[in-house]
This record gives C-alpha cells, structure tokens and sequence, in this order.
C-alpha cells in the first residue's frame, strides 16, 4: 500500500470535522498486535507536509488505543527519516533499499518482536560410493592460497530452505548435481559480523553427476579426493569442529550415525509449509 | 572508536598539501577484506562539514584501493543519513539505536556479506522421571484465552547460546530449573515476521526443580500434566509440527530417539568457544 492523506480505516458517516481529521493521517494496515503498518511508496513528499501528517497520525492512533506502529521509509525518502526519529521511533531493520522503524505507544512493557538475529550458512559433503568427497579451494577468503581442500560452503539466502542452499552452492562452486540426505551437525557461533551471530549447517548430500565444472569467479579449484587425504590435512586436524565433522562424516559412511532430515510439514493455523528437520531413522525405527 | 578529522592510517612523514589531505578524512578501522568500517560517535556534527569530510573520504579510499565502506550511525545523528545516502550508499542492517550504512567502491561484483536473515527461538520439553510435562498457558498471542496447554516458547537473545535460551525461558516462564539434553528438532520458516525466517528449536531438557512459580506479566497459567494429556489436545492432534513432536517425545521418554547433544569447541583460528550440535549417542557408540 502506499501513504497518502486517507483514512485507516472504512469511514462511516462522520461529521466533517471529524472525518477532516480522520481523513489526514498516514494509511496503513492493521496487524493482529492491535500494530499499525505504514508502508511508503516511494513517490517524493515534502518533509513538512510529512511532519504535520505524521503528528495527526501518532494522535489518532494513540486515541484508537493502538501499541506498536511501523514505518517502512524506501531509501528515496531518506529525507523523512529524521521527522520519524523526532516523533520517538526507534530503527527496527533495515534492507539495502528501505529501513525499517518502530515506535511503541503504550506505557506496558514493550512486545515488539525483535529483529533477525543470525545469519544462516551451510558446509556440503558430498560422497561417492567410492568413499571420495567433493572439495574445493577458494580464490579470496581467509584460506586463499593456503593449498588448503576444503568442503564447499556457502550462505543461505532469504526465504531460501537450509537443504536447497546446499544443493545450489555445490551446484554453483563446481557443477555437481545433488540430492540432500540430511544435516549432521549444525554450529551456532557469535559476534560473527558485528553484533550478529551465525548458524552453520553441515549437510550430507549425494552426488548425482560427477563431472565438475568449477565457478570461475569463487573457486580456485574444486575436485574428488579420498576422503582420507581429506580429513589428513593439517588444517583438518587442528580445527575442533572440522576434526568432529571428519568423524561424523566417517561414522556416517559406515551407516552408524543418523543426522536430521527434512520432512514438508504444514502449519494448520497459517497454512504455509515449512521443513522440520529430525533424526527420521529413530523415529521410524521406534 | 569516534569519527574525527584524523587520518585513517599511522602517518609517515608528508609533504604539506599531501597531510592535509589525509587530515581531513573520516577515521576508521580497516577489515581483512579490504574494507573500511567508521563508526560515529554520538556527537552532535553538522551536515555540511560531514558531509564535505565524507566527499573527500571517498577520494581518499578510492584511491587507497578500498572496497567495502561501512559507516554506522548512532540514531542521534540521525540528520548525517541523507548526505550518506546522496554519496551512493545503501542500508545494511539496523538496531535500534543505529543504522549501518555501506557502499561497494570496485566495479567488480560486490561480496559485502549478507544482513542476519533469521530470528531464532525455541521450544522446552521439560519431563519428570514419572512422565509428566510442563505446559503453560499464555495472556497474549494467538492462543489468549483458548484453553490450550502448550510448551514454553521464546526468542533466542542476541549472543546467546540456543541451549541456555531454552533453559532460560523456563526458568522465567515457570520458575522450573533445568538441566539442557538435547536439541530434538528444529523447523525452518519463512516471512514469519516481514521479510526474515525463523528458526525453531526443540530442546529437550530435565528438570531439576518441581515447584511452579509462574510469570504473571506473559504467564496464564503453568502446571505438571500427563504427557497423554497433553498429546491428546485437539491443537496438538491438527497441527503437523505438534503431532510429529509428539511422536518424537514418546520415542525420547522410551529412549529410542537421539536428537543433538551440545558440545563446546574452539575455533583454532579465531580462538572463539562455539557450540556444535550433533548425535553424540552415534558418534560415541561408532
């Protein structure tokens, strides 16, 4: 939706004093909260004009009893961020091209929800039959010419599941084509950027071409390895968790470890499908 | 560290002209990957001196070979983002009392890392030896009022470890102490609040204390109940994620079920204590 000088809500017959006022604050949404959701497209509009609708705004919402408002400010109207600051509201989030603010009426204990607060990424590996794994050798990062193999890694994108993630990276780093199996660990680490922290899940996936064509923009190179050579690096064997995940991955070819799968599952109340990830052997099993 | 007309770099002896040059630029902190990162302090500045401060700064790192340029700005310099913006930068993240701003200067394909795509929360399964479970009641959400026994829920904050979360919602939500097992699944979502995914984990734990002191600001109500009881609720029996808990908690209560245990590492390059969640039961037993 965008702002403009209309009501909020479907006006009935009002005096026109009163429909005047209601007819001069900022549209928005209703959210389930009792919160208002002011979403501005990003059509110009004076900072003063602004200011004075904003003002009528936050006084008709506080007399309608209303708690959090949200205002989403495209970049191109950088100009009324400040006029939003100036009536209380804090930031919220913000995204390369909007940014987010709140501001929270009532005198009670706020309950906004609070914003993201991990990044998500994932690790593949990738197994033959024949006991060789898919690695690779970056071209910047930390282990850039290091001659260190490692698994091909990568970051989960917005709205993207933890198991497509994997598929498309390995797919992209070097060509292979995979099916995910499961997640076999997962690490949750901190301050990893800024103040934010991470979630790191390790997958197994099973390759299903083996011809590799590696990315020339990302990858040094990329090839098969006995899984051996692999986990025999110096590397490998001074890192805590990559010294865990070699005997995982080992423990794994053998048949005698279970990770988390994925199962669609849906939500009866919103009707949207998500993944649950579980250990499906046990369960089965039991 | 605060911005400040003083050079972004140790000094060496300069001609004149060359030192006021470098004088005259914003300080910052430069990232392993080229990058520089300038926090403001929150310091009253004037717009027009920041922003010719901010146009020779451009110079001066262009000319550096510079990549990524971070500028945070703590909310009270709110007026600074407009001259920001007009310099070509985008948002990156925000919290609520500052918003990160960046710019990519190279022509090649910007790899500025990714915003925190995910909020994180967590469910307790909190059993007696006797099979009795912890279930509250909530005073606000999507459940107010209907009756339903469910468990205890909550966010992960910033920083903190997902195993002390869960133990920590307890704690605040019933006054029950308890002692984290295992993370028994998790769910993946997506656009549960704007844009951003949620994690959810089940967490197993054991309690250690058995006398309920519920939360009177979030709590309705909190008691012991027969798992039966519980699983036999109407909610639990139409909602998907529920039933499949359900089944994983009986196969768990007749120990027939691993989910991942926490286990503290350290990375060897960063020196930083993380957690790894894996099937320590088929680790060990391999």
């Amino acid at each position: 939706m965008s702002a403009s000088a209309s009501s909020s809500s479907p006006s009935p017959v009002l005096p026109d004093k009163q429909l005047q006022q209601v007819d001069n604050v900022l549209s928005g949404t209703e959210d389930e909260h009792g919160g208002v959701i002011v979403e501005m497209s990003k059509e110009p509009m004076d900072p003063v004009i602004f200011t004075s609708l904003l003002k009528a705004s936050m006084l008709h919402w506080k007399q309608q009893g209303k708690r959090g408002i949200w205002i989403k400010l495209p970049i191109e109207l950088v100009s009324l961020i400040e006029p939003v600051v100036k009536e209380g509201f804090s930031y919220h989030h913000a995204e390369p091209k909007h940014l987010m603010l709140v501001h929270w009426i009532p005198e009670t204990t706020n309950t906004l929800p609070a914003n993201a607060s991990h990044r998500v990424g994932i690790g593949a590996f990738v197994m033959t039959e024949k006991g060789e794994v898919l690695v690779v050798q970056e071209k910047s990062g930390k282990f850039q010419g290091s001659g260190i193999w490692k698994f091909p890694t990568g970051v989960v994108d917005e709205g993207e599941d933890i198991c497509d993630a994997a598929v498309r990276e390995v797919k992209e780093e070097t060509g292979i084509d995979t099916k995910f199996v499961e997640i076999l660990a997962f690490r949750q680490s901190h301050k990893s950027f800024f103040e934010k922290s991470d979630l790191f899940f390790m997958c197994m996936l099973k390759p299903v071409s083996f011809n590799i064509q590696k990315q020339e923009r990302e990858i040094e190179a990329a090839q098969w390895m006995a899984f051996e050579e692999y986990a025999a690096q110096e590397f490998v064997q001074k890192h805590d968790l990559l010294k865990y995940m070699a005997k995982i991955c080992i423990a794994k070819r053998e048949e005698k470890y279970s990770g988390f799968s994925a199962v669609p599952t849906i939500t009866s109340f919103s009707k949207k499908q998500s993944n649950l990830y579980f250990n499906t052997n046990d369960l089965n099993s039991s």
